[in-house]
């Protein structure tokens, strides 16, 4: 990899947010469709935003991707998930035979899973259908000190930007965010925290599922994560936050935020994870956000916060808790369906329809 | 068409409502999938009611079909629509064109469309792809007495019962509801305002978009129709109801949902008349209620006041209030993705993974 701060940034150069002149063409060929104006409300302005994202007036349906980054956390040693964290090696293996939720899901929509190890602790070998981008075997316990070094946030981003690349240049138009990794709640609870500048408890949630001990656990755990990095959580420096409290999962997701943005591909986040990790990247890049949708609203406290801070609203609400992609793969047939209606519907004119609107 | 009112008799007595029992089975199966108990949300819940409603452990998505009934109503001659009465037979030549929002939609979900003319005004011959099943030219001014005969409104509702177990017949696993009808929010506000017993203010809205004058207008036809048809309006005979102030296509999808009901096919809503079509089917038949699913919570505020009424939370909630089934088409996907959840995710035993919640 070239080196992974100059990546960074010359990616950042080239973020140049939506543009308004191709949002407004398009909503004006929405208008022109056989339909009460507005009539179709939010499928209305989702193909809008995209077709300012990708600069075209009429971008249509275009093949999805939905990648799934995985890494393993040091701070679960403070007991802060239901689940063991071998469980992250095991889901690897679980999305690489398609059995996860996630691969259901992407299936049904016709999107393309990517699962990327980013780091687990244990080491897989060679499995068919994983990437292997290993940045370590697992970040430290930020409780103790950074979880990982500024060089290693930088390679996460870096990481991240490249596989963006890659799939711009497949002719992605549609990039889903997904995570897994054990206690990576607790890790995106430190980062929103830090970047949002509130209480520990007002962004640990239950997660996969967990008991009041062990939510008082993660609050705490985040809390002394936050002070054992008090030096390098300063919000001012987005990626010393990633380095200091978050993952590498997270840094990757990051730098797919970047890299997307600058590609000019929408990105359909996922729950309180993937948000974290595009909290990373607005900090980053404040532009980026206009490339970003938000798929549905998790049951996790945290995760409105963040959608309320980048101005963000979801397409979903049905209580999903589960991460993976899994809400990001099930918009993306709503997310298609809005193109498709730009993009095939008749208009008054061609269909010899009264328009009573006009 | 065999005695219409025997049909529906006969019809009403095979509905059974859903059983608990495949739904409890379903949802075992659920808590074994390689997730956390519940954290799919409201997948979990959609796919559990229809292994209850379908009577089938794991019924899988099957094929699904989306019916736009269509008619036209003598109330629009109180102008109480943004739209020419000429619209409905034209929007019937254009979702036979296949460039209706519903059109698309139903295309992008892989549910094929049925388009019933259920009595529109002007004589549209024969249009392929368009089933004949007229009623009449369109409904009498209810304002000034019934919209139709008991025997018409028998005969939508058997129409609806024949065609329902024709798509049983075929093997079809889901019915979303569409309509398309010049003034029919005004039938549907005055069917509501009469069996939930609310104000016509309550339940009436912009429809395609009124403006205010409009909106008064509409109120005070709605207001006048109830006045009109006081003696035949007696939310103790639902089917009088439907004759007296309903419409044709309004008749229809209430028979469908009967039909539906009777075959164990769910049955997906749509906006505000699909869902004063079930009111009344729910008001022959409070068992068929439990086959009915949410797609979507329109615009219109009598909507919602019927969704709470059956108890129903709606899947989407996206500011839609097109009609036509464009909510209920958008939906498919969800609901046929929650299916392919339970039938196709790994368990926490074939997948090696530790069940922390076991």
């Amino acid at each position: 990899m070239p080196d992974a701060r100059e990546l960074v940034s010359a990616t950042v150069a080239r973020i140049r947010g939506a543009d308004p002149v191709c949002a407004a063409t398009a909503q004006h060929a929405m208008d022109a469709k056989t339909k009460p104006r507005g009539s179709l409300g939010r499928l209305e302005s989702i193909a809008t935003r995209i077709a300012g994202i990708r600069r075209l007036p009429s971008p249509g349906p275009a093949p999805s991707v939905v990648i799934v980054a995985a890494a393993d956390h040091g701070i679960a040693a403070e007991n802060v998930s239901a689940y063991p964290q071998e469980v992250t090696a095991q889901m690897i293996q679980n999305f690489a035979a398609e059995g996860a939720a996630v691969c259901v899901l992407a299936r049904r929509a016709g999107a393309r899973l990517i699962v990327v190890d980013a780091g687990v602790a244990a080491d897989l070998g060679d499995i068919p259908g994983v990437l292997d981008r290993r940045i370590g075997p697992g970040t430290a316990n930020a409780t103790l000190g950074p979880a990982m070094t500024p060089d290693q946030a930088f390679r996460a981003l870096g990481i991240g930007i490249e596989l963006a690349e890659e799939l711009a240049a497949q002719g992605t138009g549609l990039i889903g965010l997904g995570e897994m990794g054990i206690a990576n709640s607790t890790s995106a609870a430190a980062i929103v925290a830090a970047l949002l500048a509130v209480e520990p408890a007002a962004v640990c949630g239950r997660g996969t599922g967990v008991d009041d001990a062990v939510l008082a656990r993660k609050v705490d755990a985040v809390r002394r994560a936050l002070g054992a990095n008090a030096g390098a959580v300063d919000i001012r420096e987005p990626v010393g936050v990633l380095a200091a409290v978050g993952g590498f999962e997270i840094g990757v997701l990051c730098g797919v935020a970047l890299g997307a943005a600058a590609a000019r591909i929408p990105i359909l986040l996922d729950g309180f994870i993937t948000s974290a990790a595009v909290l990373v990247a607005a900090r980053v890049s404040p532009a980026c956000v206009e490339s970003m949708i938000a798929s549905h609203r998790s049951t996790e406290p945290g995760h409105s916060l963040v959608l309320d801070a980048l101005e963000l609203e979801p397409i979903l609400d049905l209580g999903m808790r589960l991460g993976e992609g899994s809400g990001a793969a099930l918009a993306i047939p709503i997310v298609d369906a809005s193109l498709a209606l730009l993009d095939e519907m008749a208009t008054f004119h061609d269909a010899n329809v009264t328009d009573a609107g006009a």
